[in-house]
């Protein structure tokens, strides 16, 4: 049996986990980030001697304890050199776990391990390369190369999000100009949808986002499925720069499988068909079987899982 | 001993390759892409018996013939699925050089063969993660990654040069529009090296350009380092474009080594001080250390010595 822990800004959550990849006992418990991180630590090590003990297992029965956190992580040191999330400095997660639970402890960061997790149990089940691309408060990636995790030299890599895609564009968080984060992000969806809201008061799009004080991406997109104009070109725009990312990595990568996940990947085919018509047209091969593109299937669990596999 | 073929729309270069990478003897014919290609195959195979008869050697002391070529190999079939430069189509180079010589044939694109050469034997010697990017007539790529080629599940990934960075910009050869290959080849260097010297007749750019009837790279840098401001602006101006695309492959990799190859790779630190300024400035993350940014160093040997150790 492995435990895998998603270490997240507000909550932990732990699973058993089985060779399978299924989780057959997990908890949660806030994370509280805000404490020594002495004290998260012993929150986490508490919690997976009760899962195994309500398993009626013995600590000798883990194989591994995988970690993903957020941040960048120096795997070789089992250090988190730094997390913006849990306000984290060279915090040595791993070697203080191992001394509190005698079972071999992995860490690697949360984007990683969600791509490792769809990898080999969810959307891109049996792949060898794949990449996962979250859309979510930001853009976010871990690729898979050759069943591994590809990070680069220092851990560090990977960052597709911040690659820019319109250069001397809107400025993004890390001092770049342009990034595709800032595009194709749900925080992008929303800025671009209240923009139009704004200059078309008399749009479907400008009603909702009056009765509900605000927009979300979920309801850009319902305006869209109602045949507002309005809605219609700013999910047309949205969609067109999650499209130019997409066929950048793929023309660098050519992996087997692109997965979208995050929030706005609820959206499913209606996501996917014109990313995959983009795609077909702008790819730079098009002689070749290129990456099928889909959508993660694991949600919030692929944190546990893909901790578990480190 | 072994053979590396490099095979190019123009000249085919052959030589014979020790285990250190040396090439120890070449010579080279024009392609004359023109004719069917079993003639080019016929042509390839004399030029190695002949070598290796110089060399003193049997085909039997040939451990393998490596040949890079333009265009999209299949590697699996060992085809040469298409290629714009010879008019090539799903031809058998493989098997048809196997037939005419008993030696094992391996074969692969030329930007490929070209960073491997550099890993194992030139700019990034000695480390397993490494990129080169070709600045010439397009911006070419060769990823290798744990000490092999990457190039995805079909052999047409690496293509760096076709990652959109200015979304809606100037039309790319590939369809899209904003390739990286349009703001960062010598081509792009050139057209707007042109147009400055066009705006500004009174610009040392723009006398050189009449003086010589033209514009290349290299008199672009010149006119710079004569402190022509206008070309000093074209160049600042190339030079961040280089960077942006330079970075988003940091960004995404963090590679050991970045090389850049091809005609303006000859500027050398002119070239690379401002990038690696950028580069620190704007990588995403910059509490670790990052990849080393350098010159291709084997020239036009490249090709020869990355085919021989495919």
């Amino acid at each position: 049996m492995r435990v895998g822990i998603d270490l997240g800004g507000t909550n932990i959550a732990i699973g058993l986990v089985n060779d399978e990849g299924q989780i057959v006992l997990k908890k949660s418990i806030p994370t509280r980030g805000e404490r020594p991180w002495q004290e998260v630590v012993r929150d986490m090590a508490n919690l997976v001697l009760e899962l195994t003990e309500e398993a009626g297992l013995s600590v000798s029965d883990l194989e591994l304890i995988g970690i993903g956190s957020p941040g960048t992580p120096a795997k070789d040191t089992g250090m988190i050199l730094f997390s913006n999330n849990l306000n984290w400095h060279n915090v040595p997660l791993r070697d203080a776990m191992e001394k509190l639970i005698p079972v071999p402890v992995k860490i690697d960061n949360d984007a990683n391990v969600a791509a490792l997790a769809e990898t080999l149990f969810g959307a891109a089940k049996g792949a060898k390369d794949a990449i996962l691309v979250t859309l979510g408060t930001g853009v976010g990636g871990g690729i898979i190369l050759d069943g591994k995790v590809y990070d680069g030299i220092n851990n560090a890599g990977a960052e597709v999000g911040h690659m820019v895609i319109v250069s001397s564009g809107i400025p993004c968080n890390c001092g770049r100009l342009g990034c595709w984060e800032v595009y194709a992000s749900a925080t992008a969806l929303i800025r671009m949808g209240n923009a139009a809201a704004a200059a078309h008061p008399e749009s479907i799009l400008a009603q909702k986002r009056k009765r509900k004080g605000g927009l979300n991406g979920l309801q850009i997109f319902k305006a869209a499925d109602e045949n507002d104009p309005v809605a219609i070109d700013v999910i047309d725009k949205y969609i067109f720069y999650v499209s130019e990312g997409v066929i950048n990595l793929v023309n660098i990568f050519q992996p087997e499988v692109v997965m979208l996940g995050g929030g706005i990947s609820a959206q499913g085919e209606r996501l996917l068909r014109p990313i995959r018509q983009h795609l077909m047209r702008y790819v730079y091969c098009k002689e070749v079987n290129g990456p099928r593109l889909t959508c993660a299937s694991l949600g919030n669990d692929a944190g546990i899982i893909g901790a578990a596999f480190l």
